[in-house]
């Protein structure tokens, strides 16, 4: 456990950069029983801000484990929603939320699938209301990284178990910049480089990107109505949030019809468990026409046969490397961070943001020609060795990244 | 911690002889989160037996008193019912209430008494829709004991810390019975046992009863409609059920205008973290006249200072001794272990049903005859040295327990 003093200001940091808390305003925490040293500094930090309540909703993850392994099958499609109404209500109070990312990457391996799909259908459908809140920014929120034992050991299988969560909170803390001189204006900087690069691109309207690297020849068109969108998000509220730590990313909408090429991915990537290695897509028209893999390829495909706008993209983000991220070297094995360790595609679901709609309309979603998927797979295609250019509607490219890096004419 | 064979026994006990979980019910279980272990024995047991769906409700004790010492003062009366909702929800959708009983007895020493009384109330007003429920018996429900490191470092503070848990453990166990060759069975011919004698002493419709001790020569008028209960409640969904695990006790409402003479506590008692040792009380009229104690007086005097009627009895219960409770030989600082040691009083408030009456009406209750105070004090009077006796209308006295034994008389 890292001392009081070093996880009292990574939840200061967090609430003050990351959520925004208001003085006056209640703020509900979640996160796993094993996470409350950090939860506890947390409600510390907010009181000391002026929060009106705390309130802690805990959970245990082997709990969650029982409950799909045991629960009878006629009881199997339904999950109260008890308290997720709890939550609902309190979003609907105007608290802030706050959850912790803290879940061990390989909990479920082994739980029967088909149990699994249909337990985890209904628990969608309890927490609906919920997210839909969350997803329209009803109220800023925030998720946060914290180390637990059994994701540090998945992290760290070649380390001793003992050594194993420290660390991961010192991977955890080096990704939002604790250890700068003053993080919260390293923060500060930080998030206004990554508007002003999304504002550079919005100003740019390119019709597509053009991603060249090992195995990647890759075009993407980009959605007519695309919004490239970065670290800041407003809530229904007014309060201006930074909804994830760590977030290194820009990115925005694609036309899920306009995508040619092949593309190789950087990074493994974990899919429930399942780790996909050396993944090699060839789109046409948009969708994934042809999938290979060094390994996990079926859970690729399971996630692809969801539903018929799955093998098509919903996001492009650019992302510099080196970054905080990407020096770990490492797999978080969880997509709050491996995502903005690199440029990454997303098959499914676009964020009606980055269209300029609001969510929680999927006629709108399609009309305005976003992916309304209902999955969202993040994976990684970005590295030192990948060019990326922009390209204008009269064809003409202008460099972005070279070599992994911003160019300066993207500025 | 107990094996994971013990934990399942006992939490196989807790829901066929205790709660009485049906099939095809809902559960919802609440502790804290160091008592995890138990909580998943539950939820295995609760599946096995076909519970619908089982909810965990975890709290962290901890951040209970972060928020007690650390939210502002203009927010202190406040106390969001979010949560509390959804046990309300959950109880009117028919699931069953299991709590776990594992909190520090010291966890609020040191917090300024003025700031946890304004908390304490606040949270008592979001909670009075919950409790209002379980104690009107609307679901079966069920209080439990669990051992965790803080309270068991309080019963055995003379013992290495990393014993004390496991001691608690097995004090808990022998409590209920757990080691006897057929726990179940044995809970079922104690269980019936009580309701013997609790129909006995109904059929007799004694006006008072005597207790002689050392330091004791107390006369207890009881409440001319009161009614003897002991282990078995029924709920509202039909369901027969023990809601204390362990319980020892027949108890009834004494007749808050017609006590007299002097009593002398035969165990210490906790309040809120203040020992209170050697309490002697002198009744005059029905009301506590004259106070002293060895110890812990002034908390004491706190209680009764509550309202008019806190300084009358609500209830008086008969407890044999020795029982598997008083074997222990120890305070536990709890009272749903140590009222079950020995016959005790309490000050306060009456269970409406030793008054023939349901939960939640205070004019019935003090129509009937009851006490209606708002708070419900209970210690420890009873001993191998303490006798009583019942006595009639027309004065005869009948021995009911000699040297804290039940005389054949009273069968
Ligand atoms: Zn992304
Ligand atoms: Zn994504
Ligand atoms: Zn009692
Ligand atoms: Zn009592």
């Amino acid at each position: 456990m890292p001392s009081d003093d070093r996880l009292q200001r990574y939840a200061d940091l967090a609430l003050r950069v990351g959520l925004n808390l208001q003085e006056g305003q209640p703020l509900v925490l979640s996160g796993s029983a094993e996470s409350r040293p950090l939860l506890r500094a947390l409600a510390r930090s907010a009181y000391r801000l002026g929060a009106r309540a705390v309130v802690v909703d805990l959970h245990d993850p082997a709990l969650g484990r029982i409950d799909l392994e045991d629960v009878w099958e006629a009881y199997l499609d339904e999950v109260p929603d008890w308290f997720v109404q709890a939550r609902v209500r309190a979003v609907d109070a105007g608290a802030a939320q706050l959850s912790l990312t803290d879940a061990d990457p390989f909990l479920l391996r082994g739980v029967d699938p088909a149990r699994l799909a249909r337990r985890m259908q209904a628990a969608a459908r309890a927490r609906r209301p919920y997210l839909e809140r969350v997803g329209a920014h009803k109220v800023n929120w925030l998720a946060l990284g914290a180390a637990t034992p059994a994701w540090a050991r998945a992290v760290f299988p070649e380390l001793a178990p003992d050594e194993t969560t420290e660390r991961l909170w010192e991977a955890i803390f080096a990704t939002v910049r604790l250890d700068a001189p003053d993080p919260e204006a390293a923060w500060r900087d930080h998030v206004a480089a990554l508007e002003a690069r999304a504002a550079t691109l919005n100003r740019a309207r390119f019709a597509a990107l053009i991603f060249e690297g090992p195995g990647t020849e890759l075009r993407v068109g980009l959605a007519q109505r695309h919004v490239w969108k970065s670290a800041v998000a407003e809530a229904q509220n007014g309060v201006r949030f930074v909804p994830n730590l760590p977030t290194e990313e820009v990115f925005t909408a694609p036309d899920p019809e306009r995508v040619e090429g092949v593309v190789t991915s950087t990074r493994p990537l974990n899919i429930g468990g399942t780790l996909v290695e050396g993944l090699r897509v060839t789109f046409a028209g948009g969708r994934a026409v042809e999938l290979e893999a060094a390994q996990g390829l079926e859970a690729v495909r399971a996630v692809l046969a969801t539903d018929a706008a799955a093998p098509r993209l919903g996001e492009v983000a650019l992302v510099e490397t080196p970054n905080p991220v990407f020096d770990r070297g490492r797999l978080f094995l969880n997509t709050l961070y491996d995502e903005n360790a690199a440029s990454h595609l997303a098959f499914g679901r676009a964020y009606p943001d980055t269209l300029g709609l609001a969510e929680g309309d999927d006629t709108a979603l399609t009309a305005a020609g976003g992916n309304a998927s209902t999955v969202h797979l993040d994976w990684m295609i970005g590295s030192p060795e990948v060019d990326v250019w922009g390209e204008r509607a009269d064809g003409a490219r202008v460099p972005l990244m070279k070599r992994g890096r911003w160019v300066d004419a993207a500025r």
